[in-house]
């Protein structure tokens, strides 16, 4: 399959666009991306557990209601959030794609990332969006993926294939996260396309347990943005048997949709502000699920962990520092944990205390593009990943001028 | 009175001391703390609420059961966590503190702090024990307050007096903290000693709650350390009359503790490790106490925002975030916010939406050392204060080797 149709239109009957329409300055830069699908779509979608939640958020919200959806338009440089028009601009945003696509506003998606509390400016929006439409295509996945990004280094794409019967089914996905990456119950901006045909409550289903696993166990920086969100639209175009109960069908979905958001989840964390490395905790030995991914999670979250991890030093005691203010049960005598990457492994802690190592091996270890942190908490069976990335000069940097 | 007796040693009948051990390869660097009263003293302590707590935390939980004591030992340089002769090596330290000051070991409460997994070596604390107490002085505030630190770069000591009938009580303080500092129940080490007569579930009432408004409302870097610890004495040798009720005696003593323990709690924020600007939150008009708290320190703990206040950047929506993410309930629409500092006052956020403000004066009011964060979330009387500090690149530099 070429690489132009690896992301959100690699499944059967979607287009994708992405342009740049003048929010930026900049005109290299692309700031307004469209998904659409040919054939009316069941949709699902999880969003920000933030308070404070942005205008796009509460269009989406709203629009969801009904279960389906054709498109999603999604603009870069502003969030929309904690503005005076703010709504009006949202629903105008759908209005326009709407008209253009001739479908109804409430089956247009709207998502907007960037800074918070400034006005966003309609009109280059509204004169975008005929290029916009003009640049629809089935190879349009990158254009699209670019669109949305922030300060972002890479585009995020992943997809995944299954057969249901003989009929082949593909997702297909983009998203956007660098900052402001702290998911609860959603997360950054994830766009999923898939040609399954699929019972609107099993599509939400599937969507929020995966998320659950996937883009809420990541944290770049602990803050949970104000405008979150994952949306899958499911046009049924594949041909397949329709999946309409928790079967084998329902199962493969979940599998591929589960590699999709993992592998999208994985690359947010890579490309956290100023990150230079992967960091992966893996939890195991637990009683319990719950417990071992708040303890992955605190241990991925924390920042003297974090620049530790910059720095190429083992220093495992903010390992358990973190796992013992987790929240998480556990008896801090029975933690073994483990430093590994490509370059090898050295355990670093026995039973809750430390352990003579060789500190040129953690050292040779520690220098390594990713670094994964093993966690050995008991002898049950229950585990958890979570995955995150180091604290660095450059995230300071990044975050100390970002609106300016 | 003079500079010397500022500390711990400012209340009558206590002494102190800090030495140079050997702990430190560094020969002028102290690392051994004792504080002494002449009387024996009713103790009361907070501790850490991490699940992995340190030996000496262990020890002195035991050793504060009774409700007295007359010394506190103090190490810096390893946190004598994490290890398998930890518990022994505490034990070891009271008993080798005890018998030389010719108290029981009981007697005797013990801290640490530094490093995290490796060993404490006990010898030299033995063998610097007798030059500690040759050290004990009732000018020896300053020695003492500088061997318990780690990362900090400046001592930290407060002390108030206050008058009960016509005996003048004093209390006199000392702590250390700049990095793994987000206090749960406890802090970081803070050591007080007093003079006032008081009964012990009085003094353990009145610390414990200011601690939650106090150290309990300072955040570093998010991460609640496995030594945490703030204890008192307090020997009545003002000869004042002994409070045994929650009367206006008891209410003098609260607020000159209160003004003590702010003051090292401010100072702790002050120099948070890398930190360029104090940050202090104060949230009003809530319609109860927890939300404000739950507000403030939110805000004060996003690295975001914190990176924003190095950067001088008024990205209030940093703000607005934070408070989203919080757990507390109030309405975003209710919200106004203002940056405030000795250069003056910008409102840049009304009734949860962004108003147009003068940048450049943005940029004077945060370009001060001490930046005030002004949240108003509604008309009700509650309030909360919290203090941090900005996210630097010696943050970055300072935790990237530590333990190296």
């Amino acid at each position: 399959m070429p690489v132009e149709t690896k992301g959100v239109c690699a499944p059967k009957g979607f287009m994708a666009s992405g342009i740049h329409c003048g929010l930026s300055k900049n005109p290299n830069r692309k700031e307004l991306s469209l998904l659409y699908s040919m054939e009316p779509c069941v949709a699902a979608g999880v969003t920000t557990t933030n308070v404070v939640c942005a205008a796009p958020v509460q269009v989406t919200r709203q629009h969801l209601l009904s279960g389906s959806a054709q498109a999603i338009i999604c603009n870069s440089m502003n969030a929309n959030a904690c503005t005076a028009n703010g709504m009006s601009v949202a629903k105008q945003t759908c209005e326009a794609a709407a008209e253009a696509l001739c479908i109804k506003p409430e089956d247009v998606l709207v998502a907007s990332t960037g800074v918070i509390g400034q006005e966003l400016d309609l009109k280059p929006i509204q004169n975008g969006i005929p290029l916009l439409i003009d640049g629809l295509a089935d190879k349009g996945c990158k254009n699209f993926a670019e669109g949305i990004l922030t300060t972002d280094t890479s585009t995020k794409e992943a997809m995944a294939t299954f057969f249901i019967g003989d009929k082949e089914v593909t997702i297909g996905a983009a998203a956007k996260g660098s900052g402001m990456i702290h998911p609860n119950m959603a997360t950054m901006l994830g766009f999923i396309a898939t040609d399954v045909a699929i019972a609107v409550p099993l599509l939400q289903k599937a969507l929020k347990s995966i998320v659950n696993d996937t883009f809420n166990m990541i944290s770049v920086d602990g803050d949970t943005s104000t405008n979150d969100m994952v949306l899958i639209l499911a046009n049924g175009c594949s041909q397949c048997e329709k999946i309409t109960q928790e079967d084998e069908n329902y199962q493969l979905f979940y599998n591929a949709l589960l590699e999709v958001c993992k592998k999208l989840a994985i690359a947010i964390a890579k490309d956290g502000e100023g990150a230079t490395r992967l960091l992966t905790c893996h939890v195991t030995g637990g009683q319990n699920e719950i417990d071992c991914k708040k303890l992955a999670k605190s241990i991925i979250s924390s920042s003297l962990l974090k620049a530790a991890m910059f720095g190429k030093d083992a220093n495992w005691g903010r390992v358990l520092c973190a796992a013992g203010y987790s929240g998480a049960k556990f008896n801090p005598d029975d933690v073994d944990i483990n430093f590994i990457s490509e370059y090898g492994k050295v355990l670093v802690c026995k039973s809750g205390q430390g352990v003579l190592f060789d500190e040129d091996l953690a050292a040779k270890v520690l220098n390594a593009n990713e670094i994964s942190i093993e966690l050995s908490i008991g002898t049950s069976t229950h585990e958890a990943t979570a995955w995150g990335c180091d604290l660095t000069y450059d995230y300071v940097k990044i975050n100390g001028a970002y609106r300016t």
